[in-house]
C-alpha cells in the first residue's frame, strides 16, 4: 500500500484550526478520550486496539492536527495518572511503558502522512 | 511555517528503495551513525542537537524511508547499549529515557511530512 502512494482527500473545513471554538474543544476532548482508551488497553489483550489507533490517527490526519498536540495530550494524561498512582502509593514505572504507546501512535500517523506526500515533484 | 504548506521537491531516484544495494547499505549505515550521535547527545548540553535531528529527519524524508526503519534502528542501538550496560554491571534504566529521543525524532519527521501534504484535494 505504502509504495503505491495513497492520496487521501482532506477538507480544510474539517481542520482543527478552522473549526468554531465549541467544535474545536469538542474534538480535542474526543481525542483525549480516545487516546485514554488506547493507553489503557495498550498492554492488555485487545483485538480492537489496532482499529482504535487507526481511527485515532485518521481523525488527527483529517483535522490536520500538529503532532505536538498528541504529545501534549499524552503528557497531560501521564500527569493525571502519576497523581493517581502517587495517591495509591504505587510505582510510576508503568508510565515509562506508555511511551511505547505514544511511539506507536506517532509512527502510525507519520506513515499516514508519508503515504499522502506526492511521490514526484 | 507549518500552516503555509511547504512543498519539498523530492527526487524518487534518491529514495532508499530505488538505490543500488551498495548505496542503500551505505545510507542505512550513515543513518545508524547519525542516530547514535543524536542518542548519545540527547541528554547532554549540545547546542547542535536540534540541527542534528533536523539533518537526520531531512535525510529520511528525501529518501522516503518508512518510520519502521527508524524504530528498528532505535531498537538495534538499544540492544547494543543493553549488552554493554550489562557487561559493565550498570542499570539499563537510561534506555527507557532514550524513548524520548525516539518520540522527538519521529515527531519531527511527522511534522515534516505533514507540511508536505497538499492542503486541498
Amino acid at each position: 500500500l505504502g509504495y503505491l502512494g495513497v492520496y487521501y482527500k482532506r477538507n480544510p473545513k474539517a481542520f482543527l484550526r478552522y473549526l468554531p471554538q465549541a467544535e474545536r474543544e469538542e474534538l480535542l476532548a474526543q481525542l483525549r478520550d480516545s487516546y485514554r482508551v488506547i493507553i489503557l488497553n495498550y498492554f492488555v489483550d485487545d483485538s480492537g486496539l489496532n482499529q482504535r489507533i487507526d481511527d485515532f490517527v485518521n481523525t488527527i490526519f483529517f483535522a490536520d492536527i500538529p503532532v505536538a498536540q498528541i504529545v501534549e495530550t499524552h503528557m497531560e494524561l501521564m500527569d493525571e495518572f502519576a497523581k493517581q498512582l502517587k495517591l495509591e502509593g504505587r510505582s510510576e514505572e508503568i508510565l515509562l511503558d506508555y511511551r511505547l504507546t505514544l511511539i506507536d501512535t506517532i509512527a502510525h500517523l507519520c506513515e499516514m502522512y508519508r503515504r499522502s506526500v506526492p511521490r514526484e515533484s
